[in-house]
């Protein structure tokens, strides 16, 4: 692992980090903020999924996430939201909703995108394990977050995986992937045709075939250009009311999809993280 | 003026704008935050001026001052660091520290800066009308800060109108630059080879010469790499202990040039400019 960069911050270090995956196949590049912490302590560690054209610069700079983790005491990682390079390949047509910076958080089947687009593998299984190893992170406490199409990835994996995050939430989330266009065009690029497949990486999917959370905290603008034909929040209101999730979804009056939005709200997603990761 | 772009932030709205300025003969860009206010109330007004190679974007988008804004109601104003265009002239080497984002909040007199660099009577003059005109500012409640440039900027503007400015702070300013490397190479281009004209200009030449402030905060980072040469704060200690005049002046450990120095400290800053523009 490879140090970008390092600097003091709310008196702990955020930090920025290059490694070579063997999930991707290519360098990636994430940022962690540690804060101050006792010698020998292990701290709670929250993931954070960027959305779509962000890498983990976007709520690095902009995500207001410090101060609170500071505060609760909170490891935050940022990973990038695909595979990068030359090599990798991207989109034909260059779009930003499908290759580079939107990987959606799946493993693909799919050629050309099966050797590289490994971001399931990677978010859960690699990148945890350098956290671990690398920084001073109590991995027996973890908990995800994230935005649009990280929110999908937050919500996806917390139900794929309900007894090792103990707190999931998300602002903006692609809420039902399978039907919204965004979601549609990747699932289908990445893995295929059959909607079989595409079940797992869909939240209201996975509920209505028996994934279970404990509870989850989603904001969304009710400003937000994508709320009614991408996102689809009162699709997941459904399910989690008919299989008796706890949800608390808020509406949040004349916000958007921006990192405005996202900051305003960031200090009650570390609350409720904290709540939940040290009870 | 026209409005760039608008979203909700902390109940309130943070705007970009961009107006013909008579000042600069430019167009100029600037962005505020107007947190949430009853109908009719007018807010005090912060000014943040920032550094070298920024435009408003960099605090907008990194300094963390909304949610302080919004808890105490400060309207919070950032303009750019100089005038842009493809008709203002730069530095011939395409320094970083003169020129296009290195305006030093100077009227220029030398030419061929002395058409479009007149960030002093810009900062001063010119957007205050606009501000107190187009946003609900009580214009009788301002304060002042920056960052590095823009803290020289804050210092020397609070300096120069005592009466006018109720609080003023800086991060990292460039305390005497008269005495340092950046402000010698702006001072001389901008103002020209006679330093009595320069002293306007510069913090401690001003409090040797008879200016006077009420008090001021001043956050530095120890691990500032431009700390002893061409930050020099402890000339202002100097100078400010000898007039008298109140300098809280926190060198603070580990913390560099960065924004995420000046983000863990803006809280802070804003509550020590709200007890003084609401006291």
């Amino acid at each position: 692992m490879e140090i970008l960069s390092t600097n003091k911050a709310f008196e702990g270090t955020q930090g920025v980090y290059r490694h070579a995956s063997a999930a991707t196949g290519t360098d990636m590049t994430f940022s962690v903020f540690v804060p101050a912490y006792e010698q020998g302590e292990k701290l709670p560690v929250v993931w954070y999924l960027s959305g779509l054209t962000c890498t983990h610069a976007n709520v690095t700079e902009k995500g207001e996430y410090r101060a609170a983790c500071a505060k609760h005491r909170l490891i935050f990682v940022a990973p990038d939201t695909s595979p990068r390079g030359e090599t990798v390949p991207d989109d034909p047509d260059g779009a930003y909703d499908f290759g580079l910076g939107a990987g959606f958080y799946v493993d693909a089947t799919q050629d050309p995108w099966a050797v590289n687009y490994r971001m399931w593998s990677y978010v859960i299984e690699e990148l945890p394990a350098l956290i671990g190893s690398a920084f001073p992170a109590d991995m027996t406490r973890q908990s995800i977050l994230g935005h649009s199409m990280g929110g999908h990835g937050a919500l996806t994996i917390a139900l794929s995986h309900p007894d090792r995050y103990r707190a999931a939430s998300a602002f903006s989330p692609i809420a039902a992937p399978s039907q919204a266009p965004w979601g549609i065009k990747a699932l289908g690029g990445y893995l295929g045709d059959d909607r079989a497949a595409w079940r797992k990486h869909d939240a209201v999917a996975l509920i209505e075939h028996g994934a279970r959370f404990s509870d989850f905290l989603v904001d969304v603008g009710d400003a937000d250009p994508f709320l009614k034909e991408q996102l689809r929040p009162e699709l997941l209101e459904r399910a989690c009311a008919k299989a008796d999730i706890p949800l608390k979804l808020r509406l949040q009056s004349g916000y958007d999809h921006s990192y405005y939005f996202v900051s305003t709200f960031m200090t009650d997603h570390m609350r409720w993280h904290a709540a939940r990761l040290r009870a």
